[in-house]
């Protein structure tokens, strides 16, 4: 294989969705960087590619300007940085609603430096890992990616909105490009958090008995880690403007917390109690339904393969083999 | 008169809009807590309240929080803040553009702060002076405030932007009401910025010619500062919501800068050159032109008085006098 002209660093190299996304960019000849400050990911996940000469690994801190410029500049020798994939970011919503700084630091401030490097480096290109959390709290309205007004309700959708206007603001100034991935719940393994984790480890805890945040009505779009990282790339490679934002997930309504809990009891402790709470959300910051549109990706010629229901279902059964 | 049940905290209290806010505050029998962190805003401008025992001024940083809550903790006493007034930002648009860390330090952290020192203090309503920059450029499009995609193109637009959005997270857990002012470009005295006291300066210096960045025909709508201050108090006393989004503007279109270069050559300097640069625009994160929809206001029973001609036209020569 020729080596690639592409050199990629991917922020949060070590959590849940830089897993498939580096595969995927060692798969077709690129060369990747990755960095994360461990804080959350695990080097357990990086294991299968350190033995290819394609993929280095540095342990640095987006939120620390001079550490992430100095282990990158240092990683990088006389290798020209291409792209940046920017995954780093608080991934506890509900924490970061008790601790404003967490979604600050973690969420706003790394893309505010990855964007300082970008500059430094003279990088083009940015894909960045946004999330339907910008929208808040729609009701009945399906957004697309027009839509207004945006009005997050969690700390962590305000940061992914603050990051993304600084991204927007930065196109205008010193980078060719950016990507904006408006992103859905996301599913799979290596999982590190989320909903479907949750419940698998309290039934470890305690087969008799499941707790649920919530009546189990709240209702949200699913897509599969591997279809994201698809949709991904193939937004990076077809997209041709030099600020692309994209709702990326299924094409259903999505499915119940209720029906997730139901599935992985069903899986693990079939006469499991499953105890549900009051209310329509989990937590501050919760939305209790969720609809987008994925209509300008279809226009791009994407579209997923598994529906929320079917997302759910694999993920599940991936979840429990990755924790037994 | 009684003493009023309301105690004010105005940031960037020594700054041109807080003059005059201040002013009306007072007037109303209202307690004012001004800081400023004195880097643009003046002293000078708060003289003429140093002898109202409703008014108190503190040095303090928003960007610093630990100066910020020891400043106006000791500064409070025993009294409880009803009402934040946050005008404090960057107010140099293209020194933003040129160093990021400027807009993120006093457009954004002053922000994110002023949130924190609300969740500490309890104080329930904050209202927030925001821009029409987080609108981005919209062509031919008229913004009203449900308008979407927002895409600013100015760092100074985006950290706007990123404040509403940690505003709007903090109304969904700490704090009980939040108003959004998008104010357009606002003139008059005690000028500190903006295009008129650029254009009395030069003229001041070189009456004989006045250099414009720009070929002159960006046209931008203009409202006078007591117009402003106006529509915010009306907001304040008569807006019900919890979250308040409301664009602040003249009816008409605005006037161009061409407009605002003679008027100032007229008064001052009447057989100056005009020499206009090239482009349609004067800095990177300029919007040639720009309308937004204030129909939201209007509906509520504001509408201003002048129009931006009427506008442009008294501040110069406040403004020539106030130089003078």
């Amino acid at each position: 294989m020729m080596p690639s002209e592409m050199t990629h660093l991917v922020t949060g190299g070590a959590g849940f969705i830089a897993h498939t996304l580096i595969r995927r960019l060692l798969e077709r000849g690129d060369s990747v960087l990755a960095i994360d400050n461990l804080s959350r990911g695990s080097l357990a996940s990086l294991e299968r590619f350190s033995s290819d000469p394609l993929f280095s690994f540095r342990q640095a801190d987006c939120a620390d300007y001079a550490s992430l410029r100095n282990e990158v500049g240092d990683a990088l020798g006389t290798m020209t940085l291409t792209n940046v994939w920017h995954l780093a970011a608080n991934s506890d919503v509900p924490a970061g609603v008790e601790d404003p700084e967490i979604d600050l630091r973690d969420t706003f401030l790394t893309t505010f430096n990855v964007l300082k490097l970008m500059r430094e480096f003279a990088v083009p290109n940015l894909h960045f890992a946004s999330s339907s959390a910008i929208y808040g709290d729609l009701g009945d309205r399906v957004a697309d990616e027009a839509a207004g007004p945006l009005e997050p309700i969690s700390n962590y959708g305000a940061m992914k909105l603050a990051s993304e206007a600084q991204i927007r603001a930065s196109v205008e100034s010193h980078i060719q490009r950016a990507d904006i991935f408006r992103f859905p719940n996301v599913i799979g393994t290596p999982a590190t958090h989320g909903v479907i984790l949750d419940f698998v480890r309290k039934l470890k805890a305690t087969p008799s008995r499941l707790d649920v945040l919530g009546n189990g009505t709240q209702r949200k779009p699913y897509l599969h880690v591997e279809e994201l990282v698809d949709a991904m790339l193939y937004i990076q490679t077809v997209a041709t403007g030099r600020y692309n934002v994209f709702n990326i997930g299924p094409k259903d309504i999505g499915v119940t917390v209720g029906f997730i809990a139901e599935t992985v009891q069903s899986r693990m402790s079939n006469g499991a109690n499953i105890c549900y709470g009051a209310g329509d959300r989990g937590w501050v910051g919760d939305v209790p339904k969720f609809q987008y549109s994925t209509s300008r990706l279809q226009s791009l010629g994407w579209e997923p393969r598994m529906d929320s229901k079917t997302a759910v279902m694999r993920a599940v059964n991936e979840i429990i083999a990755e924790q037994a």
